[in-house]
């Protein structure tokens, strides 16, 4: 089984690296470019046979607890079956 | 318009960072994590009225050139509307 866990700075944090990224790719020329947020993607693979339900409650978990820092950070946790 | 740039490592190159992430969660009781692997996305907000597929265009084009590694990485571009 395959997850996905995302991992985001809240809307209300300030993400310095992406506006660096932003700034730079303005002055190469794509100046349509508003905003850039740069997210962490952790794609998890699971142990076959693991419950579903199981897999997402402890993945919730690590999420919240190890791959997030919820007071500044958002997650979100998807199976992909 | 939204769009989305994943770069992930391709999946011949080692990812130490994911590695160590998993080694960490199999020490904190989660065994059934057979493999992690970090990516990176982008969420890119565009200038309102740009034509959707000139920006697909332009941000395969940043993708390639400026935000992955071709070499060994690997991107995806998809724009969200």
């Amino acid at each position: 089984m395959k997850a996905r866990v995302t991992v985001s700075l809240k809307r209300t944090v300030l993400d310095p690296q992406g506006q660096t990224i932003r700034s730079a790719l303005v002055s190469r020329g794509y100046g349509q470019i508003e905003d850039v947020r740069q997210d962490k993607v952790f794609e998890i693979r699971l142990a076959e046979g693991t419950d579903a339900a199981a897999a997402k409650k402890q993945l919730e978990e690590v999420a919240r607890d190890i791959l997030a820092n919820p007071v500044i950070e958002d997650y979100r946790v998807e199976l992909e079956g």
